[in-house]
């Protein structure tokens, strides 16, 4: 059946509901009410074309996994959908899309990129307002945020001189995998808001340089896609998102099982999602900015803001996350459905790191989601400290890791020495792969693998299990800090 | 008699002194010493029209309450009536009363209100600067007044994570009475500076969310107007201070009582009234705004200025405050006069907490007075913290509360991690009816409602009594901080 | 003998120089090398007017000190003393005068006056650059200068409440005699560098508030005039700059105690005088700012600045401080001369304290020179309270004193807290009689009393004694400041 | 045999390369593989003058080491030569010449010059850019650098009073070697690039005041050049950077012990070369203030840059450094070699401080190479407060020094009191001789050895001797800084 505009025009409400994406028509009537995102976005589109909105935040088989065929309901008329093209065109680009293209053009040749820094200095610079603030946004007023980074700067070096260290070996391996150095892609959504090939970038950069990407349930591309992006000699975790519907958490560990991702980091920082301030306001400014200020009359009615931002991309009521997983009931049931290695990503307290032991989960990820939950979260790299002083026992019955703040060789290193096996990096890579695709994602593996070569050569470290607690000092007066931006 | 402006205008010294209000013609001659705010304002009004001057900083029975029968004189001459207020709408506007109308109309639209911090960011454009500086100063250099916020940022968060918290309960119970939140109204003076229904807009945004409102005794309404617009569920404390007057002081006390109040806040941090610099110095900037700086000549005597700014509004020589109270007998007399829970307003150290207990008082709030009294006293949250430490024994004895600081549903957290029972909040109020009345008010109790649930779930909390001290830890190094303003 | 002008500027080197001064004549040749400041600067008026250069910075009886009748040659040729008086008042007035001019008449009214932070702010605006660079200087880059005033803001108070403050007496005796609050004037010299009166101000200011002024041995009126303007129930207090002179020495001492003087300050903080860079470079600003900046040309002769800036004025190498006294030496010498209690104004640490009470002396000023000496000599509070922790005992065996940074009523009462007996303020009062004279001196000792009452009765000090440790805490974070000038 | 410049400038790549040196032709074919700079920056050169280039940062016999005498050709064409002068002549001036020319001018006398920051002052205006940057960079952040200065900032004196002190002797003996002041030159390289006469201003200026100089390999000018120059009574020190081929280290070793130098410091903190980032994107800078940018175009190659900037000028692939040097094989082998003390330079914890006093080695230089090394190595002033704590008795068993961070007189007295015996000095004499070549040299260690005399006089220290621990306290709070700059 071809349809045209103007009977898909009528299809715009809660009683009938139509969109447009990539000339291909869609009735999403009935699963308005199961749309991550909530209902609310996709009426806004209802009766008309949702491409431009749909592309960078959904997986190639979103449409697949949630609508049946029935629901397919054919192509846009050819001469319509020439008209939609015609009008993409001629639609005027907004003050935003004008700067982003001027920055652009004017970044940096690669080489001249020395640091993890130089790199988000570009990022920040060709990122889209709003993507920007996804991608950078912590919760209410980013303490955590900024301490995560901040914590690195209170841990100096004992270096040891006059030890041999012209072969020195910086890899390592995770849960028994090869990793060139001991760094991994922590999970993170939605990388096509950065750049049309979104988290390919990532696969590609990781392959030639043999880290572990470690993949979201939210990922704008599908972990099959992935995967079969993926070297034979690459590999891949995935990060589950744990949903109260039991069935579909478990067709999503299966299918990871199946497409042969190596372990299960389930995320345990997120019962709910935290406020962030900043990317719910940025559309906000972008409206200032285009004069159109909404002002306050006596009376109005409060229409409470979404509090969740471009965060309910992905999680809303519409797909619930599981707020009451428990120790008792969540670990055997994922026991139960995979033969994977369980990982818990986002332990934030030596008190659980002790239970996950005692769980027998095979790994803990030490995090605050970058600072994106928990607001006054203790930084990961002070928990990692304090169970290393108080719970040393605990490094040889699992393996720690942990993510949030990581910019430098020498932060890493200094996670190695008080005992993590390796060290996650998130929005790092999404800065990479917005400026230079996957040219950036390689670039920046190729910085971390220099600076965490040459910390080591001046610690007196020929390979990683000489990174051992005496080489560091957590220092108690306040640094010197160097990390204006965030 | 109806009295006309000539004849009232030969009555403006001490020999005589009468003064129009809301066209009424007082005697206040024999007043003049008995003025709370002291006779140099009356006698600056003597002789006319002091509507304006006396409408926003006096509750509704001040008239009734101090003068006699006698000393009201009668209404003034009609036509001397449709002059003055013709003469008020012909007056100019000053700058400052311009800048206010013009931000009135610039406010955001209340669903854009995502913090208290943008709260308070919108009511220090609207508010008049003299009522600002008054709302907003603290005493000296006003250390404390930010050293009240500053503590918490240096509480971080041991968060437990794999733990059923989709159905989190916040509200707890205050002296036995339900609240929905662990958060009530600690007492503040004269909302109507801020917003012509005054006090009323708390009562009234409390009743809707099941808060409980402490009602100071210089409140700009009435204790019993505040009564009898509360809804029939809905309890009120009183926060009273003691002057040197006991006749005075029971009446206050028995008059709460009977109107259902549930407690008395005695106040015992204002033994005299600290200098607040910044309330004092704001008429000075308005007369340099307006050119009419005044300079130094040889000789000059020095009259002193009134070292207590607008804070004699309530308190002076003439309304004398009792800076002789003590444990063995204040604390006896007010149990000897009331039935209501007694709980002690101002405490400040572990020593005069134990004191409390001691004498069986039923609470105590930790208070330095929002950083308006003593200068460099401990911030409360640090006060808390080492009751916590040394004395966790006298958590069992009374009820514990907090104020000042507080601006984040994490503070409020932190606060009940450490033992306190509830917390107290008195700026943002002022702040929030200032800025919308009413829909201020609620506005805000609707966010630290959604702050504290949001951090409770994230902490691994359910209920109020999961909130235990393992939860935070005080850290020993420097934090991020983000909040500019107080 | 009547002296022409042709006459006098024949002599001008060190063969012969004569100088005028108030239109006297003095041969100083061979006083040259005697000169307090060194010949340079004398020999600069060789052979001319020295009047204005002179006064300011030299007390009434130095002329008759310094030189025998024969050296005053006799008076100038009254028609070239007029033509003097004609040619100073047709000079022009220099950049900084006219600034200074303007100033004075935009200087607040005293009651504007809230602080000596106040006082200070109009003192900076009203100082010649000079004489301000000399006031507020500290040696090296002024971090003891900061610290000193820094130290006060980590002490926070344990307040009491519910305790009878009403009346509350601030007086104490300091070695015996009545102060009418816990504080006394520190010595400073050159007081005439602000004010035509100098020290006279202080003088005046303090008998009338009952307070106690210490006399430098470089002020710049005499200590006879000075004791001959106090009051007779006034007291003072003479510090002692030794000399390696002993007879010289002894003779400031006998007329000190001859005159009335109460004490003997032993200055033991300048065994040479340190770099004060602020004071050297602000010719130099001078300089440039005339447009007359000098540059380097290769193969200039290094000649070395004097080091002392307008510490110079009363000590160099041709007034020889003391740099050998000692304990065994130099205190028996100084109780062999004077019935006087001897106090020792400079111990910077513990053992020092120590050594002083086990010498018998009967103070100790804990000072560091305000911060014009020793660069990173601990603050004085900080001593103070070591001295408190680990030697206790000691303030039962000897009056201790703190001075240096104390700004607020608060800081007196920290220091008192932990056991000093009153302290000195020294700048605080050159800025007040730079300001406004005798008012300004009269001014901050009321704000002083003030405050001091103030936090006496929010702290539940009725008086004095009941000041102790335990009313304050040094707490262990950075806490705000507010003091951005010293 | 004479050349042209046609016939040189065909000798201009790997096949055959040529280039002019003060107009005689070298044959750099086969050394483009050894030159320590690498061979691209060579082949910039090839088949043309290279003079302006060369000079500043090779010592004068550089090409007799490294070339044989059948590759050196012979000499330029005469008219050729004048040529070139010519062009030399008419070649415009650069930005930054432009603005050095006009800074040189515009330098103060050195009577102006107070301490050492008002030194780096001038040097910072009239240093080239590119110099500036190479002298004053620190690895990655700069925060070792930065933190190597605040150190000193944390400890602060227990002044003694009462003391004699008129005759301070400030001298001490290094390695039994006289020393006006207990301060050393510690070894830095290529002082060409800030003055013509490079480190013969240090060797002057030190003979003149008796200090000791360390020379580098790297030095711009030649260690015997150095040792003529140096009066018969001064010492010399010689600084090793050890390569990979023995015999060559060897040689230097024997040269230096041949030429009197009396001690090898041995430099084991630069396994490898850090990034020393400002001094990579200096060029870059100057790039864009020509208006040359450079931008990225999809598919550029990552011609990754070279890491490690001008530092490549003394060290590189083809000038290999021994990165596997070992306590049991480099020592020994040294001690084969020579019979000079040896002294490691860049010990940078406890750990290896009691190794090398266990080795016998003769001291050690506490030193993370001025913060050019590991990033976040602790800083030496740490070092040696733990190692004093720690292991007091170390400082028995050889001499202890420390380099970094130390710009005055208290810093050195700092250092002293903790145990060092003397302290090292290296980008303060650079700043020095860039700014006025020997006469700046001398002048800073003239300021220097006033600010010790004055510390020493006022803590109550006669002699190097009295330098105890007890006069020095590391502070638990953040004090206050003066220093912006590095």
């Amino acid at each position: 059946m071809v349809l045209s505009i103007e009977e898909i025009a009528k299809h715009k409400d809660e009683s009938s509901c139509w969109v447009i994406i990539k000339n291909e028509v869609y009735d999403v009537t009935e699963f308005l009410l199961r749309h991550p995102g909530g209902p609310a976005i996709l009426l806004n589109y209802g009766g008309r074309d949702a491409t431009s909105a749909y592309e960078p935040i959904h997986s190639s088989d979103a449409i697949q996994r949630n609508l049946s065929p029935s629901q397919c309901l054919g192509p846009l008329k050819s001469s319509d959908a020439r008209d939609l093209e015609l009008q993409e065109k001629q639609r005027g680009q907004t003050k935003d899309e004008i700067r982003v293209e001027h920055a652009m053009k004017q970044r940096p040749p690669l080489s001249r990129i020395l640091s993890l820094a130089d790199m988000e200095d570009v990022a920040r610079k060709v990122l889209p307002f709003s993507t920007l603030s996804f991608f950078s946004t912590g919760s209410d007023d980013e303490i955590t945020l900024q301490e995560n980074v901040r914590a690195f700067e209170r841990f100096f070096f004992h270096a040891r001189v006059m030890r041999p260290v012209s072969k020195c070996d910086p890899s390592t391996k995770i849960l028994g995998y090869d990793s060139s150095i001991p760094v991994f892609v922590s999970g993170a959504s939605t990388a096509r808001l950065g750049h049309p090939l979104g988290e390919l970038n990532i696969t590609r950069g990781c392959g030639n340089a043999n880290i572990i990407q470690m993949v979201c349930t939210f990922a704008s591309i599908s972990k099959a896609e992935i995967a079969a992006a993926a070297l034979p000699s690459q590999h891949l975790f995935f990060q589950l998102y744990k949903t109260t519907n039991l069935d579909s958490a478990a067709k999503l560990v299966r299918e990871a099982e199946e497409l042969g991702y190596k372990a299960i980091f389930l995320t345990v920082d997120v019962a709910v999602i935290s406020t962030r301030s900043r990317d719910i306001k940025n559309p906000w400014i972008i409206e200032a900015e285009e004069g159109k200020t909404q002002y306050y009359t006596e009376g109005d009615p409060d229409e409470t803001v979404n509090m969740f931002g471009t965060s309910t991309r992905h999680a809303s009521r519409n797909y619930p996350l599981d707020a009451d997983m428990s120790w008792e009931v969540t670990i055997p049931w994922l026991r139960s459905i995979t033969k994977l290695p369980i990982i818990l990503k986002g332990i934030q307290c030596v008190e659980d790191a002790v239970l996950a032991a005692e769980m027998g989960v095979d790994g803990i990820l030490l995090s605050n989601h970058g600072g994106r939950q928990l607001e006054y979260s203790l930084p990961p790299l002070e928990v990692l400290n304090k169970l290393r002083r108080e719970r040393p026992d605990i490094f040889y019955k699992l393996e720690v890791y942990i993510d949030g703040g990581i910019r430098r060789g020498t932060d890493v290193i200094k996670a190695l020495c008080l005992g993590a096996k390796a060290v996650g990096l998130g929005r790092p890579f999404m800065y990479a792969l917005s400026a230079y695709g996957e040219a950036g994602v390689s670039k920046i593996l190729s910085i971390l693998n220099r600076e965490i070569v040459t910390a080591m050569q001046l610690l007196g470290a020929a390979s990683i299990k000489d990174l051992t607690p005496e080489l560091v000092e957590r220092v108690d007066w306040e640094p010197a800090t160097h990390r204006a931006k965030l």
